[in-house]
């Protein structure tokens, strides 16, 4: 194994803190499928079964969730380092919960379920990242279970975006018609595209027909902080 | 280690599938700290750091979870088996989300921290419990995030119910002023009043003086799943 992929290994949350000794008996013992795919392609589709761990190492990620009832698509952009829904590979919803596709040439690659707890699990730092991870996925949700209550329109919006972003920063997209999202905010199409315009205007979203672009999701939550005091 | 003890370690689901020569292994190297608790005693205190796993093996529980703001006060009713938030030990915020208390006489037992991995961690089928547990929660807190839009009142408080609770299952009380449950759930006090008065005369709450009692919640849910084909 040379310096170069001992180096891409370690940026990965799953494999920090391990040696290059582990590192090196991991990579013989452990099929990492390497691929290099072209900008624009899917790599994971929504609702298939998660039966491996896909690693993004190089380029960028967009996934696409399409809610339940056909209201609308959530776009959401990342970087490497990334791996898609390491909470999807266990438990009793083992489905992927979006689609990911490529938005630039990329690196990836992925290893299989069967080979993370027979070869992995045999290494506590890996079974400590793990664990560390998907508790951590389990935290963050519930605490924004416990967390989206009453507040203003404007608030609630910003929750709303919160509750489907799985990185609180970045940029993301809605694809929703206005009517459906007054509705799903339990407000009034007026009410709802009057608070959009006004966070247009403060340049933390950007309007077009029938989409709505968060920039920089990271700046969304930071003005919602700024406002949570005046809450009951 | 005799048969009675062997059959409540495999009651629980972190121990579900390990053979006798595993758990017999297990309690000569692991320190299972037993203990036999009067009824009405706090034995976890909401905040502190989780640094251990309490386990439930006879008897009941209650947990009391006081929100940020001081509005309310949420409790649920456990009985065995059970363990206290095992997605509260590894990751980032790893302080009980909850106080639990005695309901009747009980027996317990928690394992350090210290020893989950090392010792716990060398068994796949124990790793495997672990990650699916944690996981499902994961999976469960997420599909709550995605499903609590819109829909009538009626289903935004079953929906609040449900966010906290722990199982969807079992008797739940919530102590709360008429006017905060009426602004957390962004509607009028007399809206609210009447969808609980309604809730009530179906059976699935009872209502007392600053106190709502949900007798059994899958039964909330049930009825809120009935409801779900009406909406938009």
């Amino acid at each position: 194994m040379d310096f170069t992929m001992y180096d891409t290994l370690l940026q990965l949350p799953l494999f920090q803190g391990l040696c290059q000794n582990d590192l090196t008996e991991i990579v013989g013992k452990v099929r990492l499928h390497f691929s290099k795919v072209k900008a624009g392609k899917r790599i994971i589709t929504q609702g298939d079964s998660c039966d491996r761990l896909v690693f993004l190492i190089k380029g960028g990620l967009m996934s696409e969730m399409k809610d339940g009832q056909g209201l609308y698509v959530w776009n959401e952009y990342f970087g490497e380092p990334f791996v898609a829904e390491p909470y999807s590979l266990f438990g009793m919803r083992t489905d992927y919960t979006a689609s990911y596709l490529t938005t630039s040439d990329a690196d990836l690659f992925s290893i299989d379920k069967n080979y993370i707890l027979p070869e992995l699990g045999k290494y506590p730092i890996f079974q400590l990242n793990y664990l560390n991870i998907i508790s951590n996925r389990a935290q963050v949700f519930r605490h924004r279970l416990l967390s989206g209550n009453a507040h203003s329109l404007e608030q609630r919006m910003i929750h709303f975006f919160l509750c489907h972003s799985e990185r609180p920063s970045g940029q993301k997209l809605l694809k929703i018609k206005m009517e459906d999202f007054a509705w799903l905010l339990n407000d009034t199409r007026l009410s709802v595209s009057r608070a959009l315009n006004e966070l247009q205007s403060k340049e933390l979203l950007v309007l077009r027909r029938k989409e709505i672009e968060i920039p920089d999701m990271a700046a969304l939550v930071a003005y919602r902080e700024r406002l949570l005091p005046e809450n009951k």
